[in-house]
């Protein structure tokens, strides 16, 4: 047995992989990743053709595969998440066939249950031993999680692990298990740790962003839902950390102990964790180094698989019955209805990662959102793509106000009691037109580029390029 | 989603379990097993019959089965290992099917590629979740390491998780993912504390164990094996866990720095790790509270599934490459054929467990024994079942010499060089027969009770029953 080899060449030869098949990629390393475009290199070296690549996302660091995909390469593209330079190349028309975008759950359980086949996965491993053992919290590019990963070496034919951090063999903890693994190959760098763990983890001085934070905790606080068993997750936008920092406070004050914080885990998290606002953090994906170092050390710091964090087809997932989970939304329509995939002339900027997973589990889905960003409106009348439908959302906060979706009178009560300065969906929609004016509507072309499948693998939009 | 109910009947109607499936068990509770008999009992009382039982071993706790099994509501059982108490019930030939006998590799291989299929596997977990997070290191039953349970968790069409300690939402650490578990119960008492962890593990005061033991090292010593790096697997038998004393003080004298140590664990192992012998221990099974206990709290005491630890499928294993294993044998015979499935009146008495699995895997495999136990020969012409075939035993360490199997003429050439007292097996055999005199051969009937599958699944004996 020698898993281990001297290239990454000599990897994709002993995969035996060809035209038509599917690769896999996991995006723990964000916009520092670098193994998919070394992955690549190799692959059009050799001639193949005709993949499709299935990733949980595509960086704006992948910049290199427009060329594949132009050269065809590739020619299908199955993520969670498409970074704007990537997602240009394909609004352009440019793949041969359209992006299948899934969310983080979906994902997950559509390979665990072989709806998904993956043919190679490649799993950039921050640490590794020869037989492939191997974690994303040592070395030089730790990244934290590896998560979303966990799928991909559970059901792939092949599984490749990518180091730049050969370890001795027994390689602990054991994140995914040499059981899986086919081949190892080391490389000089995996990533730039720099681009692995930046990214919007810093809090917000914008006095719009610190306004739409402080009306969100005040909802949170009001719902009735922050009491001791609370559970919680945010995003790594400035007004989601926002809110972490201020419930935090209110949380110690208030000596409430809430259960656990499911991640995307960010420093801010952690710092709840410590100061014993919840007793475990789920971690699916580090974007920080603090959270990458408290996984590494604090045995509440737990590392969960993408199928545990919110599949919905695992028998049961961390994302269910969370009580409230704070959002960003591209756009949001008076239906409540979030794109967060493409922005308003149509291009493809995101996709739903896990926003519609924990928007549909959650007891309190609230979007945090400014009026509007460059003078373009964010409410709108009808979203350009949904990523996210309007009746798994209860609540969007603005600088301008706080609407409630009308389907939950319940919190429109304990929210009024509450003094917050509810408004209707529709007359925030009609504030930002005021502000930015109407825009045109987005110059499309007939060519159908992506289609959005809700968690439950339904399409739930269709995307097409732009003109 | 209410995974938690009342009792395990009511579990047993929600899967749905009717007359002809297949369900599975975990030993990890060993002796102090409460499990099973619940779970049957349940299962009897709703008059469903014509179970097949798979399970990685059936221990003598396990006696109310006997009644199950002539009531046919068993009427095939699977495992890596029976106890004498069901094992005579088998061998007088009450079951309706011929028992199928796996080793825990190949157990664990057979259900990762569904050549095994379980529709309701059972789970005693001594800390659980209410839906189904679980892990074997906490609570009042603890018992180590989960893993000979973790490929039924994996792929079993139902999950039933049994606790007698259900902790908050979310438990850590998660040694079985709430995404695999269907429904959770909560009983008073999942096993005895004290059959949980005795056992074998009593260092051993008998001067013929010490006499073999203290050879047994010789070997290792000799074998040229014993260097940084070393990796090693002993049994928890007395000459076995002897050997480990005596190896832990040349190791720790000659500044011997090992891999790691694969087990089944005991104190005595845990003993190496914290005097440094070896860098790591790999748990599938713990044999004892000093065990459990590291496991629990040295994080390089390191949990893994039978899949990691032996699987004959799975794309690399702990054992694969281990240097030394030490491994005991009920009959062993002038091939070096090993027995520890039937005693020498045939009845079934045991099984592989690991036994060929690392014997199949390990650079060194050393069988310890005596000549004879009760006055009846352990070396034999033929053994009367091949659990373990001859051309992966390296060498019989007996109290009255040493025999090297033919082929292993580099390891006869060091041996003789260290002076080690060198025999045939056949003087073995012949000394062991004047000692006891040649029993006479078993009794058997024409039925097949059990057979016996190699670690790659191919039959490499057939069972009879005994008259």
């Amino acid at each position: 047995m020698n898993k281990l080899l001297g290239s990454i060449e000599e990897a994709v030869r002993a995969c035996g992989l060809r035209d038509g098949m599917t690769i896999s990629f996991h995006h723990h390393l964000r916009g520092g990743d670098y193994v998919l475009n070394l992955v690549m290199e190799a692959i059009a070296a050799q001639g193949i053709h005709d993949l499709t690549i299935n990733a949980s996302a595509i960086q704006d660091g992948h910049g290199p595969l427009g060329a594949h995909i132009r050269n065809k390469v590739v020619t299908g593209i199955e993520a969670n998440f498409i970074g704007p330079v990537i997602g240009r190349v394909i609004s352009e028309g440019h793949l041969e066939r359209p992006v299948i975008f899934r969310t983080h759950g979906g994902r997950a359980s559509d390979i665990d249950d072989g709806t998904s086949h993956i043919d190679v996965a490649f799993i950039a491993a921050p640490s590794a031993d020869e037989r492939g053992n191997c974690n994303g919290i040592l070395g030089p590019s730790a990244c934290g999680s590896l998560g979303y990963a966990m799928p991909d070496a559970r059901h792939a034919d092949k599984v490749v692990v990518i180091t730049d951090n050969l370890m001795p063999y027994p390689l602990s903890p054991i994140s995914i298990s040499e059981a899986d693994v086919d081949y190892v190959v080391r490389v000089d760098k995996i990533g730039d740790p720099a681009g692995i763990a930046t990214g919007s983890t810093k809090l917000t001085r914008d006095p719009v962003a610190l306004r739409i934070a402080s009306q969100a905790s005040r909802v949170i606080e009001a719902s009735g839902l922050l009491r001791d068993g609370f559970s919680f997750q945010t995003g790594a936008g400035g007004a989601s950390l926002a809110v972490a920092g201020m419930l935090t406070e209110t949380m110690v004050a208030g000596k409430i102990h809430g259960s656990y914080a499911l991640g995307g885990t960010t420093g801010y998290l952690v710092d709840m964790l410590e100061a014993g606002c919840f007793e475990k953090l789920l971690d699916v994906q580090c974007f920080d180094l603090k959270a990458i170092a408290s996984l590494r050390e604090n045995p509440r710091h737990v590392e969960i698989s993408a199928s545990q964090y919110a599949g919905p087809k695992s028998k049961s997932c961390a994302a269910d019955g969370l009580d409230v989970v704070l959002l960003g939304a591209t756009q949001i329509d008076t239906d409540f209805n979030v794109n967060v995939h493409t922005d308003s002339n149509g291009r493809i900027i995101g996709g739903s990662g896990g926003h519609s997973d924990v928007a549909a589990c959650a007891k309190l889905t609230i979007i945090v959102a400014p009026l509007s960003r460059a003078r373009l409106p964010i409410v709108v009348d009808h979203v350009l793509t949904t990523s996210t439908p309007g009746d798994t959302v209860d609540v969007l906060v603005t600088q301008a106000g706080v609407a409630v979706n009308p389907k939950r009178g319940d919190l429109i009560e304990r929210l009024r009691a509450a003094k917050l300065p509810l408004v209707s969906i529709e007359s925030l929609r009609e504030l930002a037109e005021r502000q930015c004016g109407v825009p045109r509507p987005a110059a499309l072309s007939d060519r159908v580029v992506g289609r959005v499948l809700y968690r439950d693998g339904k399409v739930i939009d269709t995307i097409y390029g732009v003109q």
